[in-house]
């Protein structure tokens, strides 16, 4: 038994399902929470390796854990038939929360490839990517440093770049304020952006777009 | 004749069309660039009452100015006939703002009706107007002081929340700081954000987002 | 024998008592202001578990020791007999402060019960407690990430709020200044604020507070 | 008729009435929301001198202004029955501030002397103001530059202290943040804090807690 | 007779001359310093049109004043028979800031091209003008809202880039620093910045990298 | 042998003398250093327990050290003959800083007393000292949390206060920057400053005062 | 009649008489201020022209006034027959700043001459009167932009060194912020610093350490 | 394999060749990009030695490796044939900065020697040198703490300066900001800045540089 009330009912409510931040929860508590799913689904975010092997291994057992982007399932797996977000990575240090991003959306349902290493410095890496990245009807964007990919990205664009500034770097840029104010200063409308690091809210504000694309009654002229 | 280059062709490859930021710029830099339209419309932000009577009068006479939002049409009307964005207000001093998106979405086609003074701390004032805010399927959120607006709506409804932080209040409030925050670390996946005061971004972001539900194949097992 | 200098007359001065923080001790230090106390109580905040087990066994073994929220009693516990403030928590996370809060007025003789796992993003899990929340004439809330419970909650109640912002999230919201903002730039009249998980002051400004109210004169026309 | 939804209700709800804050609305938008009152009383804050003075004549006279604080009170003014907090000033340039904290208290019924000029920087003037200060159930403290005096206040006092710091000075001091961080960062329990220059927020925040020792059920063991 | 001490060696020294910066100068003061110049010529920053106007009329007609780079040259010009740097332009506004590095760089008789507006939103603008772009040996570039034109243009060329931040835009961008972060934080070496809105040091710079040019001794095998 | 070039000069020239600040230096290249000092004296400042460890034993058994300030002197002891500046302290958690300086002043043959633990949430702990602390011509006063120790000090004593910030505490106070603002901002004039734990510059700040005290020439009419 | 308490006493007890800061207060406080001296001499801070101008002529007649400096005093002069502070300036706009210091010791009798524009930039400048500078007993050095006259200064003499960072430049030295960390961590021991723009309080601090000498005992062994 | 694009083609374009940041890439990320290679050459910056000593022998052994500077060329040597930057450090502490752009330096064949501790508090050590650093065409400074040796530099050499601030010190300090704002606010024109401790970008800069001397033209006028 746990004090801890999981908003089951969101995901009816909001689109999105409810989540447990493992980053500030003992194993203990972890455990007690899981223990209270009653055969219902859960993802986890930052999760620890150190928290994990921590568990109790029934339950160890019963997630699917992936270390890179610290996220695991609780329950059954299910198909990532819809197609999902595309998610555009500046370096390889941005894959960890490009991954935590595709792990929600597969949670989900949703299909999210990871189209890596375009990042500005060489803009040929993304120029020759273009046309897959052009078709996407939504597009997540994670940089570290000064984030300029974000910029570049949506002025060549249709869809909307959801921005995930990255803690990468060091100095100006260490703790990823650098690439947040890229996105939020950015000179090409269109970009909107999460917290730092936050894969999973990218993810979730990727999900409700989408599904909004189902409800939008179509408009009469629309091109 | 000016040294500025209008992006004409931003439309076609983004979805959303360059606009002009009047803010910066002298009322004979506008009226250059304005002059060089050649019949093209053209949005304005940022246009303040005494730069815009600055402007010679036959450019005034072409403008459809709004002073609330300080927003200015170049050009003929279009009708808002399609569905656009539910805009929603935490309180009267984000009106101009609200108005700055609205008008932005029009100039596209959009009608983007506001949904005025439902803050958080008469929390009745929201609930009682649930189902009209839930009729959306993009919802663009203004607020300022602390923009706990963000996080509440966005545990209430199934539709992307597009935040817009306002300077507005005094103190650690003044400068749109911590409505951005607020914005920023939500506890409610689903909110992003653009820049403070950026209410022509985020209708931007809101129309490329309703765009891409008309560009979105749809998916087979959609609920 | 220590140079420290226990401010013994701080109770009667103050209504709240002196206590001993830990952090920046050493447990020699610890260990010789506890041999000083020559048989009076004495309240700690912020003593790991790792300097806890560098102390004096005779000294562990005279400590009411509570891991979660690090605080230890030194002397014998006396009955929390008055009734003392409703302790509210947005999350799991929140529950190490909000003890520290509870446990402080354990010590002062109050009762203050924790209701947990409130947070606005689903907002049926306050709604549903509200009439519990009502019921007390002070409120600690304790809320990390953006902290937008301070602003829901004191639109809804009677009761002053204390709110203590949580250095819990990441990104923006890590080191607690999102929640801090929050707190202070509310739209909501009715909030105050102590520092950053400072459960402890928070308890002890509550505690004046309910003080206060044995010993104000009843005024003739309060309704 | 105005877009603007007073919060009638909050009083009853909350125990402080909605106020205006007046920055950021022009002239007319005031007129409108006080045009939409239906003869009920409304509090003013922040309402400069310069827009008060463009208000309809017949608004203008039916306003209680004060300058220094610049408040108002729309429709009739009521007795200040009931014992408010004491409000002590560091300096003479607080005064403005401690001025809309007992305006505050005033409109809500509560009388709230203000004491003035008792800076630390010349202890004896604080000293000798002691016993008048001790009498208080509740304590505002408004200071700029350091705010030192939120925490020798607080040391003296049973009372709790509601610190509003004060955007005076000049240097590291003049946003009124080296005073917050005093207020948040003291050495001496039982001081809460409001928003810099808050000092409608400060009142209404004792005013809850006044009432609340009117709500509270005395406890049997007292001191 | 002025207290000003002008250090007139230090164009012999290291290469650039000692110039006024006006701001928070008097008119007198400027006066009492240009009439000590004794015959040398001396560059003007940061001069306001007003303070110009309040100048003595002798010295209004000695100077050569440009309104938009509020520079001014006292006595006499020199040929521009140099080649000096490119400078290259995100938007309109940091026109003026680009004129300032122009007139610093033909005061020291180097002639400097603008090429305006090529910020990266519509990448194509730049493109088109890469030739032109990759004939300078140093460039400068000058870029206000989140800068990311100095990422960009550093990864195409081979001249160093100096990067000039603007204080252009609003919310996070408004004081410069999201530009200046992105010139520090860059994913592409070669990226070197000056303070915000510092032409004049860009020029300068720019002026001592083309000197060493003229004193490196050539190195044997250099491609 | 090391590329270290000391400055033996220093002491001569402004009468303190250069120190190595052993953080950020490895073992080796602090031995290095030692080894060139030739006989001469040579005070080393935040010295860690484990770097100290890694020193060749010679060179340990050469060290005066001191753990709690983390210093050491190299060399012979001289005699601590002068009369040196009074230590004032806050808390106990100040004593290490406080040591720094203590120990600062003895290597160049100052005594300097240490008052501990008068901060000002008990007032009366440093009015019973204030006989004792008057006795001083020169004051240092070390205190973390929000510092308030220094206005009220200074507001008390003849002496000019060289206030140390500690960083102690949590939330914003946990760097050091609350107690630094209280200095800086100060109500009380006489109160200078230096950075935050520079118990070592304090020192060589007083230092140089009492040394200005033997050099000043008597003034005629001074009280 | 004022409800301000000017503490007289302070310049028996601390050695600097209290000052009235202009700033902040209206004509009308400064003048009921003056009226309640009762014949007592007073030093006035940051009284800027225009408030100067709005006092009574009478009182307008009794103040010895500097435009320059924004100081004034009241009451009779007195002959500034002590040897004072060296005051050095970094440059032109720091003449401002520094005169308000040196025109504090005039107030309570000290000659402080100004030893102006001797900036790093050009480093002869300084080493030309570095006899000069040498002569006084304590030193107070105002410079803006980057302060690094503090550091320079203060390995070259025996004085100890006031730092007063200036607000004066642009972009990141605009607020004094560069000057006053440079202040803070300089690389030069005896540097101490005071608040931004503050030349009272450099004033008062030298003031004290001059006072002190003349308390101070003969140290036996000095040299 | 991997997912890692890297930009052989940068060299050719811009002059430097692609590095490999090593800092947020796990042992196996870097052995396979170093896999990748195919006989080129790469240089590896932040590689810290307990990743580099996980990484496979054969990988160990292929890498020159350098533990103070963290970097390593992967790849044979080249000579370092050409005349390249003077770097000047202000203390020990900078030389592991010095050193990565020393190294940098080498990978691209130029040669960089270091002049160390020519910090300005003992003024003496730079001048003594003064001679040997007036002989480069370009200088890279490094300096933490307060940076001031940037400002001295500047103005006593015809090199342009290339300002690398380090996160050395404690307090303001501690992690670069206030050498950073000391480069970028600095009184003498010619300072540019790289990011903190970023020797690498500071050394990329200088190769462009150097390599412009032999692109440009040789004006006809230079002197």
């Amino acid at each position: 038994m746990t004090e801890t009330v999981i908003d089951w009912e969101r995901e009816t409510r909001t689109g999105v399902a409810e989540a447990m931040l493992c980053e500030g929860k003992s194993a203990a508590q972890i455990a007690a929470i899981l223990g209270d799913c009653g055969g219902r689904r859960l993802f986890l975010t930052r999760l620890g390796p150190e928290v994990r092997s921590s568990l109790p291994a029934t339950i160890q057992d019963a997630l699917d854990y992936d270390e890179l982007s610290r996220t695991a399932v609780f329950g059954p797996a299910i198909a990532a038939a819809r197609a999902g977000a595309g998610i555009v990575c500046a370096g390889t240090s941005d894959l960890q929360v490009a991954r935590e991003a595709a792990r929600t959306m597969a949670f989900h349902g949703y299909a999210a490839p990871i189209i890596a290493d375009v990042g500005v410095a060489g803009l040929w890496r993304l120029m020759r990517r273009l046309d897959e990245v052009r078709g996407f009807s939504v597009l997540i964007a994670v940089a570290g440093m000064e984030g300029a990919l974000f910029s570049v990205l949506a002025g060549l664009v249709e869809a909307p770049i959801i921005a995930v500034p990255r803690a990468v770097g060091y100095g100006v840029g260490a703790d990823g304020h650098a690439a947040l104010t890229t996105a939020l200063a950015t000179c090409t409308p269109g970009v909107v952006t999460v917290n730092i690091d936050n894969g999973f809210g990218a993810a979730c504000a990727a999900i409700k777009i989408l599904r909004a694309s189902q409800r939008t009654p179509l408009a009469d002229d629309a091109d």
